[in-house]
């Protein structure tokens, strides 16, 4: 682990996604404006990532409908933590979305972590945890949480092909942190099958790290995830899974 | 899918596996035995196990300091169901625990469902949907979700190994189902490794059928999951999973 110094801090640079539809939770707005406790989900992403000690700069990518909506958000967590926030519109693709991102980071941000507006409450120190934890040996990095249920896998008819050793299993979450040239190059190679970051730089052949993940990194995917939402935001869940 | 008849009912028979410690869940009584809304998780699921149209017989394997307390709280159950339900003692491993379940049903249950009572609100329409798909052809039948975060296995230093296909996998629950014969055979050969019943029947090489489940099928073992519970049980959760 990198000790964070002022210099550190200049150099991670986290690029928030936040230009999917939701659908599925049912709102008529997009996923990350969706609103917990009186405020969207980008907002806690964006709150959480200025907080980190190592961070330095903040892109928001956003529906193109979104984009003032987005910086009027915002605009209150540049003046409180000084740390530069911007936001962005997103492309056709997740992929798209992601590079919009990087290319707006300034050049010092060596170190990129890419994040999912839906996981709104990973923790700050989890933004360190990953940052910290990239390095050239291990340019890519995720956290990941133990796997509780027995996983298998199964055929097109249902039946099961093999039983995954759980031991062995970790289910990832965001931030992912990269070395800024190599999430580059495994966008530039694979970029349009970009649902995670981690798995193009496995494509390349780079070594990924999997570090301790957070159970408040929970994926806000459907109504019944906006209720532990709430619970979180109201302080009451210090741990929201069986890992 | 079977439909249940009069015959059918008296052939499906349950093993309520209610005999672990449940530490994590930092309560002084066995996990079975913490409450929620004020009843047993063992209640329940034993409650649930006999509203099941499929199920005639229903066995509670409970530690041995508490089959006096388990009697007690099932015997209304009985009452009001009019579905045996019997409790009996648990062995020292997990395995031990369900074979002296099996031991107690009636030689008519050709179909038997292993059920763990931290599952304890899966509903009875999965105990059907369960049973209904056991079958010569697939002797073994598990409930299992579509797995929602992205999963990947690490070696021992943390180091990614493979990136799962998302798709086919699926995270299994309980009740289980097996032909009788089936699942004797595979405890007999395999039982010491019993944390997953249909996973010993997929090393005697015959199928294993995984059916949709459920999300209220969700295995309460923290204390967030208790919250979780309380919720089910106040009716206010539909849905406790992103699956």
């Amino acid at each position: 682990m990198t000790t964070p110094t002022a210099t550190q801090r200049g150099r991670v640079g986290v690029v928030v996604v936040a230009a999917g539809a939701g659908t599925r939770l049912g709102a008529d707005v997009p996923k990350a404006f969706v609103t917990v406790a009186g405020r969207p989900l980008l907002w806690y992403a964006a709150h959480a990532a200025v907080q980190a000690a190592q961070v330095g700069c903040v892109v928001a990518v956003v529906p193109a409908s979104h984009v003032e909506d987005a910086q009027d958000l915002l605009e209150p967590l540049i003046r409180s933590s000084g740390v530069a926030v911007q936001v962005v519109p997103g492309g056709a693709e997740r992929g798209d979305s992601v590079l919009a991102g990087v290319r707006w980071l300034p050049a010092e941000c060596e170190v990129v972590l890419v994040h999912d507006a839906a996981r709104a409450f990973a923790p700050p120190d989890l933004f360190d945890r990953v940052a910290g934890a990239v390095s050239e040996a291990t340019p890519a990095v995720v956290p990941g949480l133990p796997v509780v249920d027995t996983v298998k896998s199964v055929d097109a008819e249902g039946l099961v092909v093999q039983t995954l050793e759980r031991a062995t299993l970790r289910a990832v979450q965001t931030p992912q942190g990269f070395r800024r040239e190599v999430l580059l190059a495994a966008h530039a190679a694979y970029g349009s099958l970009a649902t995670d970051d981690a798995g193009l730089v496995e494509r390349l052949g780079r070594p990924v790290l999997v570090v301790a993940g957070d159970p408040l990194a929970v994926k806000v995917t459907t109504p019944a995830d906006l209720a532990t939402a709430e619970r979180i935001a109201a302080g009451e869940a210090t741990g929201v899974s069986g890992a």
